[in-house]
């Protein structure tokens, strides 16, 4: 069973830490925390595996000491058996709670995780390349669809959107843990890929249902408004369209790549 | 040419009415009237062969009477090209556009249409029927996804995000004028379609890259959370699933959409 510990001051540390974590994307890499919202999200961490230092409950939701959960609530229940995963569970007020989420209707479970040490390039993997995403709801659609169509690990290079913010992990609903993630990456980091790299582009060698994929690849996904940068593109070993007869200019990032994603796996499949 | 006018009043009736539509994502309903921002949307329109009654511009991009924009600012020149195509141009202080914009950075120029009136499913089209989506963003990538790949007409069933508010004609690109648009549409409405009905779901006749797929179809695409609503499961000729091999639950809606659509075209192009 895990540590209890009820918190009632707004000013404690922890909270100062998670209120840090809310207000800036990028903060968790200083910080080397993520605090990570909501049952969806924590219960997918457990189901792959990751071990959870810490969890924040609302005293709502809490059925074990200092909490007022009813232990007839099957919805306090879950949160409290997941709570219970943690080393250590911190109880609060759920007008507490409120100050240190993201969310519109605040969850009333939280786990503060280390952020993962190892993020090497693998080699060998089905992976995908950010170029410099933007939007994080963008980059949390790419690792979902990431994850569900079989791809192993994901690279952010310098300049994408940070991928362990909240709206990235809330956009990612989980993929978060089912993937190798690697950001912050210099373009070099790319050799130690040892597949090979396949682009989108408009001005494709290939429409992407015709086109001779290489299975293991890495698809890279550019910039919103820019594409690919052209230091990346000299690095592809091919470039594919995706046939649009409706004759609009291009798709979402989020949906191109899951177009892309499928198609690799069909490959697979049939 | 267009007639020309300026306002300088915040209290004019037109910029009123615009604000009406900038705070109520459904307003647009009630006053028969759409406001679209940005020279990629209004570009779009035109197109599309729009016809566009009144274009508003800020006086710093209009190069005509009662405006400074420089005729040498490419920019300008090309936000007044557009404006000319309508019938009327009003030109606003810049200060006045930005009380109008449902924007962070405001665009210079919009214009403000008529919401179509031809609003009757149409039979034999290629077509998406929503299933009450909730998010904006959502609805406006698979309008863009559906536009860009061979879809027709858009069928939104009633407790689907209003299909012209500026979130969703933002995340359209410009979709919008290259389908037929139905919404706030009853359930008995697609028997007008005369194209089978597919629905995706988790537990599936077939696997996408597999099943026999009708062609022309509707394909129907379920609310985030609770899927496609029994009644119109009901009336689906085929349900498919999507191959998860990376064993997360679900693909976003628009992602999912945007590969059942690409497997439909997919097989007409080969």
């Amino acid at each position: 069973m895990p540590i209890v510990q009820a918190i009632t001051s707004r000013d404690n540390p922890l909270l100062q830490k998670l209120r840090k974590l809310v207000a800036d994307p990028g903060a968790y890499r200083k910080l080397g925390e993520l605090w990570v919202e909501g049952d969806h999200l924590c219960d997918a961490a457990l189901q792959r595996g990751q071990a959870v230092p810490l969890a924040v409950i609302a005293d709502t939701a809490w059925c074990g000491e200092q909490g007022q959960g009813a232990t007839t609530d099957p919805v306090a229940q879950r949160l409290s058996q997941l709570a219970e995963q943690a080393r250590k569970v911190v109880v609060l007020p759920e007008a507490l709670m409120r100050t240190v989420s993201s969310l519109e209707s605040p969850a009333r479970l939280g786990f503060v995780l280390p952020l993962p040490q190892d993020t090497a390039v693998r080699p060998g993997l089905r992976t995908v390349v950010l170029d410099r995403l933007q939007d994080a709801g963008n980059v949390g659609t790419v690792l979902r669809s990431a994850s569900a169509l079989g791809v192993q690990q994901v690279v952010a290079l310098k300049g994408t959107a940070a991928l362990w913010s909240p709206k990235v992990l809330r956009a990612g609903m989980g993929a978060h843990w089912a993937l190798h993630l690697v950001e912050q990456s210099p373009l070099e980091a790319l050799d130690a890929l040892q597949v090979p790299l396949v682009a989108t582009s408009s001005h494709a060698d290939h429409q992407l249902h015709q086109a001779p994929l290489p299975e293991p690849c890495a698809w890279v996904m550019g910039h919103e408004g820019q594409g690919v940068q052209a230091a990346l593109m000299a690095r592809c070993a091919m470039t594919v369209g995706i046939p649009q007869p409706g004759g609009e200019e291009s798709l979402n990032v989020g949906a191109a790549a899951s177009i892309c994603l499928y198609e690799s796996m069909r490959r697979r499949l049939v």
